[in-house]
């Protein structure tokens, strides 16, 4: 794990000498975690393009022995302080008197006020988003824990479903609990979210959060969820049918299904985020539904559940290989119900590599 | 509720009104939420001194149905948009021309800069911690939140306790989710933050995560977990040993406990935070252990697990009634193992008010 972390600071020393800064002052916990291992909640990495020997990993006294063990690789210093102190001792350590990026789109206005009065020997520059540059394409240690968490979220399912857990009688709670725990059983960390469960007309408000609602037969049960793994995030969404579904149920459910599939296809190096959105929203609108799909088709997967790219009628930029992104279009009919179907999926030439294997048959518990 | 919404935003525009501008335009998640109940994960307010008619909710596409069912009292405005973008509509809904506060304790440098593009035509102010400053005395409405929070702790406890839960052989995450289970059961709707359940040695490190170490006879057992109502945190400590303590476990237990009742003992309005810290670090430091609790004595508690008022040596300020804090002490021998006893309590004229009501005698389990 050392050689991966030194890599990819390797990688941001390169970006930092072509956007023309001598150092980062890293303040973001999940931009520290991927160039360091570090898990607290309490850091600040002073990156400095000269080397290792001049970056300094700064935390507090209660990580002690955690950052020995995760940080085994650079110089730490270790202080009881807010991250901006840490900041500032971690640029004081290096005596750093250039230019010093800072993570512009992560500090507060306030926290920057702060360090323009603590900084005066150092000229901060606005540095956005360059970790979050790195993150975008995943290196196979990344794939390899997006696949652990999917794969735990794919067995919880299997689980629940053949445990008959999805059935009239329990409660929208009762079957967010049960997935979750049994995400935990096949080694998930915890869930990527707050789990959606969402039956009957429920199932047609995109984000519903679990209540005590009933589960009925004829009702459409909408699951959206994920696990975590060695801090990367699984999303998957998955409507099942209570009984004989109705045949509006088996249009909408099929309909949502072909723009997924639509979708996926168009998953490949070089497309344009708007173009993916559009070849799955297209078929929803051919079909009259364009109204019932009011969100985008799906966004980047990884240290947070939610980030780039964003795969919207919005979104601008192209995809690349080894971006991991979901695929969930969804018909959503008021008062009636809804169905969302939701994928992650690795960028690959050719096909990308699906990683989230549930079927995506409509079927009937 | 609409009553209790519409109160937090009037004591708001006299803070607005004092502060000298004309209008606050939020888009932290948390006090949109404090100040319209608004329970969803994309919105602003543009909050008017002129009044209620002035001030406008913006949200998406997904929360249709459940903003009109969460925020019935204020004008609406729905757009498929950033918090950002959602901010400029309502800024141009009500034709602010005036000064006009942002959160800029929140606000990132990045969108700030955007925001000055975007509001050309309203003088910006940075204004931080508004909100943040009425949320520091809790309501009775949020005091009974916190109590539900905290009872489902407590009870989860008990329950775990009385089963057996805790005993050689079971691992630290096998503790921990159990304990996670039984507080959903007792009413939680999730943990408040990722439980700490340390053995043996490893609850001498303070901030712990469960792993597949088994706890045995003769550990300390070290518990820091808490439950989530209505939006509100609970945060508990307590500290168990399996079997008969031996000299040093009885010894370091009771130091803890001693601390912890001088800094409860302490917590009362007018009260400097430093002085709240100091009665419980001083009992740490006569015992000759005070290299060995590196951390504050406490923290504010409510929609935010860790909120101001922050109880250590350097914080600045001093209690008022209603405010909600932690009072977690601790003892942590490297390699042998720690003790933390934490409640969380109401600051109250005379004695305070204690929520966290598990017993804090030394439990041998």
């Amino acid at each position: 794990m050392p050689e991966l972390h030194a890599r990819r600071r390797a990688a941001l020393r390169t970006l930092l000498t072509r956007v023309g800064v001598d150092a980062l002052l890293l303040t973001d916990l999940l931009n520290i975690r991927y160039l360091t291992g570090f898990t607290g909640s309490n850091a600040a990495l002073l990156l400095h393009t000269g080397g290792e020997e001049r970056t300094v990993f700064c935390t507090d006294g209660r990580y002690t022995a955690q950052s020995a063990a995760e940080v085994p690789d650079l110089e730490r210093v270790l202080n009881r302080a807010s991250a901006l102190a840490l900041a500032d001792k971690a640029a004081a350590q290096v005596a750093v008197h250039g230019r010093t990026g800072f993570e512009s789109q992560h500090v507060s206005v306030e926290q920057h006020e702060t360090m323009k009065v603590r900084f005066d020997r150092v000229e901060l520059i606005r540095t956005p988003g360059l970790v979050e540059e790195l993150r975008l394409v995943k290196d196979e240690h990344e794939v390899a824990a997006l696949s652990e968490a999917c794969a735990a979220a794919d067995r919880a399912l299997a689980d629940l479903v053949a445990a008959g857990g999805l059935r009239p009688g329990r409660t929208e709670l009762e079957v967010a609990r049960d997935l979750e725990n049994r995400m935990l059983g096949h080694g998930s960390t915890g869930p990527s979210f707050d789990s959606i469960v969402a039956a009957g007309a429920n199932s047609a408000i995109p984000h519903h959060q679990p209540t005590a609602a009933v589960l009925a037969a004829g009702d459409f049960v909408k699951l959206d969820f994920g696990a975590t793994f060695d801090g990367y995030h699984s999303d998957m969404t998955r409507t099942f049918v209570l009984g004989e579904p109705a045949d509006w149920q088996r249009e909408v459910y099929a309909l949502v299904r072909r723009a997924q599939a639509a979708g996926s296809a168009a998953v490949k190096p070089g497309a344009e985020v708007a173009e993916v959105d559009s070849a799955a929203r297209r078929v929803i609108v051919a079909a009259g539904h364009g109204e019932e799909f009011a969100h985008g088709l799906g966004h980047g997967v990884g240290l947070q559940v939610h980030e780039a790219p964003s795969l919207a009628a919005a979104g601008v930029g192209t995809l690349t290989a080894g971006m991991a992104v979901t695929v969930e279009p969804g018909v959503y009919l008021a008062g009636r119900g809804g169905v969302r179907i939701e994928d992650t999926l690795v960028v690959r030439d050719g096909a990308p590599e699906l990683l989230t294997q549930s079927t995506k048959e409509l079927v009937v518990v």
